[in-house]
């Protein structure tokens, strides 16, 4: 097995950029996941593996989970410890890292289930948002997520937050909330929009019996007017705080808990 | 006003060990806030400030938030823009720091409203989740929190994520969750322990009437089995993906609103 030790080698350096650069991965088809769980969840969910990064010490450590990850693998090298803080979003890195394949995560509208649950992000710029909010939808049992915009979701802290659920998950993007959201009624599902306004309706009462999806906006700014007038309904959730609003992951939490009870 | 340009200042030093070091912020009895925003939150809420510390930059880019702080502060200093990556916790520092005084939150269990909503956090070992809760806590208007071990709650990582709420909320800390809610349930109170058990109570029919605390654990080993004897009640959230659990902040999120609703 090849020992990599430089941090001038091709191999280092591209895992390097796919775990800083969103235009990397963009243009690569590629991403960077990190920690022998996730690697391993992975490797069991179907994520094409290109090549793994294992660390001396992580072999011994980690063996079960390497041992299902390595032959699902097209290559293995031993890492460098000291190689690793290179290409690692942590502080305290495992020694496992997987430069894997990038799913078809532009799934066809059609295979959108007219009766399921969807949540839609517009903008999310904290990728930790994005990965607890998938982790919490498929907790909860949600259909899928649709993402427009914002941090990918290849992003190494949207991955880590999301303990898998990001490869699981049927996820859709888009480079238009409104056209999505016009295609999704065209087909009865009922869109709705999170908004901090009085005039909308209090998540207390809202009905979200049959085909739904809800959409909730960017962390500082909400979501776009135009969203807002493509959505059937507008929502609120009610609050008391002195706080402007909840964090987006946390709202997410609360309207999917609502949609799938 | 005194410039700050070197790192070896004591000011500068005594900063950078509250913004890294729990042990400090403990000794001391002091903590730092990061971001005009946060340090605007603490002068309004009457969080004593020892001093301030501003990049030139900032003086005038949050002139209006800090023409409120300094009035509020012992000391204002100047600090070079190249020192705030020492005292900083962020990638994008803003250039506005406060060393504070903590609050005196080892409230008295005395001040507990025994008709009012409480969630109570467990050896938490991440500040954002934390820091999160806080803030769905205060938004859907909660009574207030109380913390057992973990990561503290003057963390700057916590205190950011709370965006002012760990400053405004009540927040009781205690060093035994059991004692403490044995003490709870003498006044009347429901103690809920929320688990993973599969004998445990539903959430979606749980009944939250009356005062109430519920206990959410650690996010890798979950409650203390000592805590989940000492709660009245075990209830466990719905799930039906192959995630293990909610994270934290989001099953804590999803409490929150079925006992405020």
């Amino acid at each position: 097995m090849e020992i990599l030790t430089s941090r001038n080698n091709a191999k280092i350096k591209l895992a390097a950029a796919l775990c800083t650069s969103a235009d990397t991965r963009r243009e690569t088809g590629l991403f960077l996941l990190e920690g022998a769980r996730l690697c391993f969840d992975a490797a069991r969910c179907g994520v094409p593996i290109e090549s793994v990064f294992v660390t001396r010490s992580a072999f011994s450590r980690f063996s079960d989970m390497l041992s299902e990850i390595i032959p699902k693998s097209g290559a293995v090298y031993e890492i460098d410890e000291a190689l690793q803080s290179k290409i690692s979003d942590t502080k305290t890195p495992q020694g496992v890292f997987c430069i894997c394949k990038m799913l078809d995560k532009n799934a066809d509208i059609d295979t959108i289930n007219s009766n399921g649950k969807y949540l839609a992000f517009e903008e999310l710029a904290n990728p930790m948002n994005l990965g607890a909010a998938a982790r919490t939808a498929e907790a909860l049992g949600l259909s899928g997520l649709i993402v427009n915009g914002g941090c990918d979701i290849y992003n190494p802290k949207a991955q880590r937050a999301a303990m898998g659920s990001l490869l699981r998950l049927p996820i859709y993007e888009t480079d238009s909330l409104s056209a999505f959201f016009g295609m999704l009624k065209e087909r009865g599902m009922t869109t709705f929009a999170a908004v901090l306004l009085d005039d909308a309706e209090s998540l207390l009462t809202t009905d979200f019996s049959g085909g739904v999806v809800c959409a909730v906006g960017n962390e500082g700014s909400g979501l776009k007017p135009q969203t807002i007038d493509a959505a059937i309904k507008k929502i609120r959730i009610p609050m008391k705080g002195t706080t402007e609003s909840l964090n987006a992951a946390a709202a997410a939490a609360v309207i999917m808990w609502e949609m799938m009870k």
